[in-house]
């Protein structure tokens, strides 16, 4: 490693460079400027991986080369950008980078692209405002094999550093589409044939209720109906079918709009005495709920 | 409202009680007072509702007050010392009281009392650093029904106003024992009656099929052995069975004795391009699995 990354290339903190990318943790300079920031092995390991077309600059220090191999060899096979940077560079660059940092181009993925390859299992945020939360959900459905993530306006921008850097390199797993209000989402994505579930802790379907039904190849005849008008009739919704998980903001919920659309408000049951679950734990059920029923099938 | 808490108590943002208050989030200043904080509405309103004998005084700002008159009646129900005091107050007191706070006596639980009560689902956090994470599991135990959170030796503080936050109210809803060494709750707790099942994303057993066999009401042969030497004839985990999951530091995994010691290591399938879960997520998804399983019996 050493005799082929010979001396840093960049030796100055205070160089232009290295404003212009610590600029890059601010929304104006990433909306200016159409790029973005990955910090860390793993993220950017992942960016050179699977989009390796986005990446514009690799960074990384002496020392971190020397830890990572796999980061610098996959930066190479991926004829990208490597420079490597005083630790002082980096740390001026980010202060979240431990050695190794990418910029990265924006780019947008619509929502008709994904919903056209005939997806099974989406998550929808709508208007999520933790970046971990988001970050984690992305994650989280991408380890269940979901085929995409809409992050529908007025969520937390998925740009922000904080949010890749929760989604552990997942963002550049799957697709992820941003931008879209939750109105125009929800009609199209039922009309590609998904089932639209609304996750709540007030919902009428329990979770667990469903996955037995779905795993015993039969629907119950009615959910528990704790609250609202009982809706005599309603079918249970099946897990196995193709679906789309609403997910509403972490303090107050769906809107009533995206819980009226939903074909089913379902909650994560609650044995103890916690009002609820964090966001992306309860997403993380539902999501490991639905690729169990769809992968049983 | 109003009537009842005219003017506040507390005016002085430099008072030396805003002084005392705010050292709280030190650690050196919660070992040496045997206090800590609790920030937020949610948090407050568990601490004095589940465990009055512990919280020596809330505060409020009168607009908090107003907003959250459940805190109120159960701060007086509970007859525990309220104080109103002006938004600097609380500001200078906490950044993260959103106007309501509480300082509370530390108490311990010991391993024992925990063991004798019978429990049937235990969490043991093994080195865990991040302060989310903890508290997003003892938040999640609490949701999936679990009855004690083991924190042992080496992970985050459990006082940590991060972590206290980050329970959500739930640290007052089941106990926590912190301090233990995990080599000596491991036996403890199998002595206990409890299975020792430890999540690790190389685990052998996959976690969904072992909850498909507990729903079917019977084990599969043999696990999916990833890793290590096929044990040959080891038994399939029981998810119905009351278990203690073992969960180890987010960067670093379990350690070899922690591994070593399980009845069975079991992983979180992951379906798509994801290293793993977030520690939190992960922990939530086998909870669940178990709480399930027991459930159905």
């Amino acid at each position: 490693m050493h005799e082929r990354l010979a001396g840093p290339d960049l030796t100055n903190p205070r160089a232009e460079r290295v404003r212009r990318v610590r600029a890059l943790a601010r929304r104006s300079s990433r909306l200016r400027h159409g790029q973005f920031l990955v910090e860390g092995p793993q993220g950017v390991r992942e960016a050179v991986r699977h989009c390796p077309g986005q990446v514009r600059d690799v960074y990384l220090t002496p020392a971190a080369a020397e830890r990572h191999p796999e980061v610098v060899a996959a930066a190479r096979a991926a004829q990208v950008y490597l420079h490597t940077a005083l630790p002082e560079v980096l740390a001026a660059m980010s202060p979240d980078a431990q050695g190794v940092l990418a910029v990265l181009d924006a780019t947008s993925t619509r929502l008709s692209e994904v919903l056209s390859a005939g997806p099974r299992l989406v998550v929808l945020l709508a208007g999520v405002s933790d970046p971990g939360n988001a970050g984690t959900v992305i994650r989280a459905a991408d380890a269940a094999g979901a085929d995409a993530v809409v992050l529908a306006a007025g969520s937390v921008e998925l740009l922000n550093p904080k949010v890749v850097r929760s989604t552990a390199g997942s963002l550049f797993h799957l697709p992820v589409v941003t931008g879209a209000l939750l109105e125009e989402v929800l009609p199209a994505v039922r009309e590609a044939g998904l089932q639209i579930l609304a996750a709540d802790g007030a919902g009428e379907w329990d979770l667990d209720e469903l996955d037995e039904a779905a795993a015993r190849g039969r629907l119950p005849a009615g959910g528990h109906r704790r609250l609202g008008p009982p809706a005599a009739g309603t079918p249970a919704p099946d897990l196995a079918a193709p679906t789309a998980w609403v997910l509403g903001n972490e303090a107050h919920g769906l809107t009533g709009a995206a819980r009226g659309t939903a074909d089913a408000v379902v909650r994560v049951p609650i044995h103890g005495l916690a009002e609820s679950l964090n966001l992306a734990t309860a997403a993380t059920v539902c999501l490991y709920a639905s690729a169990r029923a769809q992968r049983r099938g």
